[in-house]
């Protein structure tokens, strides 16, 4: 590990640009109804890391520069992120978000769900000033790819018998479409060649898909099984993931009727948790699913073969390092 | 009043055209999770008007003809306000909405809240097709004052002192901005003028606060003061609208007070909606709701003095009556 984390260092790296996304984020939530900017800022500057928005912007700049339409569509990202994790409390009923108490449970649900709505709405506005409709439309594409992976997703909760390949059409929906859009939108916005949009959306995708193995193995406390302030949150939800598949898959009866009880929609009792984890960490489903996330992170490295050999493309790698790296 | 409604003949007028749109809307809920096009489809079935893609339809008509693009945006409007539907639903707790259970409460609420992103999302991909941004720009910014005018909404609900102004603020915003798009959009289409495209807009804002307002009377049962099935809804959610304000406004001292303990919040007495009938009609409040209604009906008919006059005209006209006149 880096002294300096790569999300820190990219952050660096992109200075005025990023500030220019943050001053056109908070300019955006001006509103008559005073609701709005107190929820939106309060959840967007609980030290969420603008992951996505970076991507854009780098992306951006490994092939050309940043101009104002890619910080205009780098804060649209950032909004339809934030419109999501609004209403991804609100579905989830969460507590906690980001280390605060879940705006939802400030505000009220009601809230939550109409600030989110004009947040998706103003991410609109923001793409229609950046002037391009193939880029829009790659956006409104995504938009509607995340809402369907989110009603997947609560479809199948408390479906302990999802399928790998069913999680992983879900998890590209409603977590990688975002990134890969970010990274292609970036990159269009320079009017990039089809092959490198085609490769830096590729990049974007197999590190959302990265991204959200890991959370789901820090879900369960990750390689050194310490727990987050959220840990357990999937758990008890009964949502179904990677490391709960995979364990299944290659679990005894004993423990496949244990992830059917538990998940399953029916009553957890004192101790399941535990047994899961133990289970878990029988079954290797922690290190299985950091093997899977390193494939995906190999395969947004191997996605920027061809870019320009830049900074810009170092940072991008790096930061898909550090998906799986920030786990130890 | 005639043997057919306007609705009605504006339908028949459209014939082929509304059949199409509906084509397109069914085609844009397919998905992968089956709950879309299942929840969807039970509220837009359901029997409502299509009144706002009507106008889309019918101001293309008027100027031009309806193409494809006119089908499209007239979709994309029914789904920007399906998705509104639902969230309210979810916002309001409603019980029923046209005439049914509320998808919410035979879903769930946190399906209600997912479909709703993906219809709005699906609208600007419809959108996206229709293939012109500066029609894109008018609904995308329609989408955020609508969701501005539901958080204004919710942060004065059980505020019993709202001022008219705010009020007509209010549903300037979460009403009639999408009646003026609707009818806007629908006049770019066919490249009308930017005089004329104002017009259409004029007169589907006009249309729309005109068509809030008498649901605002209808909610305490019209001039007839026949209850509808939800009648009562606004006054058990403590939702403040024109009649309550007018009637507050020439109020004595005991009926402000009265008008401040049951919408500001506190709890409602057996009687209370009785007896706030009868200070509504004491105070004519029903009357001079209905009195303002026919002003915005009048402003719209206006709008259209300078379209040209052809069968279309005419039923938008009809249309603008319509709304004041099913009150009878």
């Amino acid at each position: 590990m880096n002294a300096i984390s790569a999300p820190d260092a990219l952050a660096a790296l992109l200075g005025a640009d990023l500030a220019a996304v943050d001053a056109v984020i908070h300019a955006r939530l001006t509103s008559k109804a005073g609701l709005i900017p107190d929820l939106a800022a309060y959840l967007i500057d609980a030290g969420g890391k603008r992951v996505r928005p970076m991507i854009t912007l780098a992306a951006a700049h490994a092939l050309g520069g940043a101009g104002d339409p890619a910080r205009k569509l780098a804060a649209a990202v950032e909004f339809i992120h934030t419109a999501t994790l609004l209403h991804d409390d609100v579905v989830d009923e969460s507590a906690l978000r980001r280390g605060r108490t879940s705006a939802h449970r400030v505000w009220g649900r009601s809230a939550s769900v109409l600030v989110g709505d004009f947040l998706f709405a103003r991410a609109f506005n923001l793409m229609v000033e950046a002037d391009d409709l193939a880029v829009l439309d790659v956006l409104a594409r995504a938009s509607s790819v995340i809402a369907e992976g989110e009603v997947l997703q609560l479809s199948s909760a408390n479906d302990a018998d999802t399928s790998l390949d069913h999680y992983m059409q879900i998890i590209s929906a409603k977590t990688a479409a975002l990134f890969a859009a970010a990274a292609r939108v970036g990159a269009m916005s320079v009017n990039a060649t089809p092959a490198m949009a085609q490769a830096f959306e590729t990049y974007g995708h197999n590190v959302g898909l990265a991204f959200q193995l890991v959370d789901d193995a820090l879900d369960y406390g990750g390689a050194s099984a310490v727990m987050g302030k959220n840990a357990g949150d999937d758990f008890r939800e009964g949502k179904i993931t990677l490391p709960v598949i995979l364990a299944r898959e290659t679990g005894d009866a004993e423990e496949r009727a244990f992830w059917r009880r538990v998940m399953g929609g029916g009553v957890q009792e004192a101790g399941d948790f535990d047994r899961a984890l133990s289970i878990l960490r029988r079954r290797n489903a922690i290190t299985r699913t950091l093997d899977f996330a390193r494939v995906y992170v190999k395969a947004a490295r191997d996605a920027l073969a061809d870019a320009p050999d830049t900074a810009w493309r170092t940072a991008l790698i790096d930061l898909a390092d550090f998906v799986v790296d920030r786990v130890h």
